[in-house]
């Protein structure tokens, strides 16, 4: 059988390998546009962060590795540029800019997403650049070591923008962040902390603000927003990602949420035969039950299991993301799961929520912080719609109980009833979750 | 209604608290033995480590604010001796030696557990000391003050002898665990990564080893155990606990397993009407079903609340304990939650399991260190069972989310995909439990 993958980053070369170590003998394919594959992405602002490291570093696995220790047919600088269903076959073009086709039994969809470059004036001028391929990043670190960077703008503060605020200032850079709205997708008091956190470390933030036109000043870059104009070296361009949906588009696959190519649980797109994975594909929402496009890697490399078992003829279906997601900004941790308010109201659940301020560590113990918890849950049904903290510390692996209670879709007085282990030096007896819990029952 | 407590500390005042706020006009009496309510006794190793703290700061609160601000009656120095049920009264001595009478009309018994002496030559040497009630940690910090310790025998190395080593080693103290078996409750890698942990720090251990007799030498300690004999200043017995059940039995109220309380999941005991919650009470094991002691203080805290609602008419039940346990030994972090491969074939299952090392952090972050998750699962269901992790850093908040999977009673396959929360500080891209879930799914 002949396996087809266009695109090889996370969730392609997860289902190349996968499908390689179900069946040996398939007759795996991938065609690659760029010369990278399988690359840790989402490490990029802590390598840009050290001047000494190269961005080669966020490989994970060579391209001939692939090729020699596994028989996958990798093709990389090969640009995939039309699907024809009917005769299950992918027009591509080579490095050398010659046209080849590639017929498939089995084909999947895992091109990705690009980052979104605003129609503004001044958008293409050199030094406005994006960060989400490695060769964005290897951009990156070049224009800063070469035009000595010391200040840039950063339009957008969503992930990227607050870990790019934190990696420019290690390297000495003034950053200023310029932002539509502010952690829009978080409760107030969680997007408050962090905002203090950004000023301590002197980021101001213009938040309601978009960057409006980018002009060239001289040897800088002049960047006006809301009727100011900020100079800088560099300008970040973060201001989110689309999916890159339009070959299957083109080939009659039905799209869905934002764009991405529409999926079922096994992966399928509206064209069987042809499956979608990665920052391309929609997925299920575990608490809605709603479709959603929610990029992010563990499950990108997670639907390219479940397309390339399913390839396979091993029936797999995949739940779906929990809209969880944690980052670091400077000394805190962040991390969110489930639902907001406002997603839950949009989702038609009846929401309460509370926001709670606990300590890190117990009674007494030297070294405690602050630790602020907001949990969500549902009138109706009981159940614990969401979750999201900050803190100094404990709130990047914390949040993965509420994430597995969400699966489980426990109500919040089973989730104030799990045995959560204590010690003193790791958070009082009532771990601050539970005592979200605690009170939020009172609300529903 | 007259509610009396017999013991004041995690379950007891908790209940006493609850039961106040449910209910304001109910008189609530708590007799105490000792003058201590209130208080963090988990907190006492890290304590004892710091010559210039004094134990009182391990204090919640104050006896008098339970009177005076929570409307409590409490009476410290006030130890109940028997309880009659028919005549719904409780004989006790108060302070002056006084004896007295108290009726009720519900009863919770909250009377704690005791450390096992066991019954050597010596063990009442001064210089041999427990580490449980708050008394306990006054002793042990004076005694080091006053006679300028310098070395000690840990005999036992559960968690206080593990907590102890490090808080000793804390204080330029030498310590030598002796201990029969090590770590038996994990599996045989944590235990390793442990003991290794010991040795770097200069904690010599005899595993295997009991403590044979105990003598005076001048102005030291000899202990003997496996024919050698260790000089200290100090013996720490830190063996075990057993409860505090004796007063429940003369009246005729069930005991169960280790000779804990036997209590249903609303906390009563055998005779309607009579509670029991805290240390000397058992508890259902939320994996097996079965009835269980394990004596922590979250429990203690639940199952007090849970008392003074059912005696309040508000109908509650506890789930159980899910076997979780966290605790620190210098720089590691140790964590379980469930069963262990022997506690799963003890129970009936037939377990499955693996360890793998994993890191904490993505690949090519810097700071990265090693992690071990162990995780038990049950061939005939496919049910998660079980979880351990160690490592430097991510180990004791990771644990919550087995947990939490243990009390929603997931298979390792739901686990499996569950939607993580990934950033490059914190873990690879696939969280190490999952790699440890989809690992353990092959063996299922």
């Amino acid at each position: 059988m002949d396996f087809l993958v266009i695109g090889g980053d996370a969730a392609g070369m997860s289902a190349a390998s996968r499908a390689k170590r179900n069946n040996p003998d398939m007759n795996v394919t991938v065609l690659e546009q760029t010369t990278d594959v399988s690359y840790s992405a989402c490490g990029m602002p802590y390598n840009i962060a050290d001047p000494d490291r190269t961005i080669d570093d966020l490989v994970v696995r060579q391209a001939q590795v692939f090729r020699d220790k596994q028989g996958i047919h990798l093709l990389t600088g090969c640009r995939a540029e039309s699907i024809d269903p009917a005769a299950k076959a992918v027009q591509a073009v080579d490095h050398s800019g010659k046209k080849k086709t590639f017929h498939y039994d089995k084909l999947l969809i895992a091109t990705g997403a690009s980052p979104i470059m605003p129609p503004i004036a001044g958008v293409d001028l050199e030094g406005v650049l994006p960060l989400k391929r490695l060769s964005d990043g290897r951009h990156i670190r070049e224009f800063i070591r070469r035009n000595e960077v010391k200040s840039a703008v950063l339009a957008g503060m969503g992930y990227i923008g607050l870990e790019m605020s934190e990696s420019l200032k290690e390297r000495g850079i003034d950053v200023v962040g310029v932002t539509r709205g502010f952690m829009s997708n978080y409760d107030e008091k969680i997007g408050d902390v962090v905002r203090q956190t950004l000023a301590a470390h002197e980021v101001p933030l213009y938040a309601d603000h978009a960057v409006e036109k980018i002009e060239k000043d001289g040897g800088k870059l002049a960047v006006t927003c809301g009727g100011e104009t900020l100079e800088a070296d560099m300008v970040l361009m973060g201001v989110g990602v689309r999916p890159n949906s339009e070959i299957a588009a083109d080939a009659g696959i039905a799209l869905g949420t934002k764009n991405a190519i529409s999926v079922d649980r096994r992966t399928e797109t509206s064209i069987p035969g042809i499956f979608s994975a990665g920052d391309c594909a929609d997925a299920y929402h575990v608490v809605t039950g709603e479709k959603v496009w929610v990029p992010l890697a563990l499950y990108a490399n997670r639907a390219g299991w479940t397309a390339a078992d399913n390839i396979c003829g091993k029936h797999s279906e995949i739940p779906g993301i929990a809209g969880s997601a944690v980052f670091k900004v400077f000394e805190l941790e962040v991390g969110r799961t489930g639902l907001s308010v406002k997603e839950a109201e949009a989702a038609g659940f009846d929401p309460a929520a509370v926001t709670i301020e606990a300590r890190s560590r117990a009674h007494a113990h030297p070294g405690s912080t602050s630790i602020w918890v907001h949990m969500v849950g549902d009138r109706k049904s009981g159940r614990l719609l969401g979750a999201q903290m900050v803190g100094k510390e404990g709130v990047a692996h914390r949040i993965k109980a509420p994430t597995v209670a969400l699966h489980a879709q426990m109500t919040v007085r089973d989730f104030s009833q799990t045995d959560l282990a204590y010690a003193p030096p790791f958070s009082p007896v009532w771990d601050p979750m539970l005592t979200a819990a605690n009170q939020l029952i009172k609300k529903l």
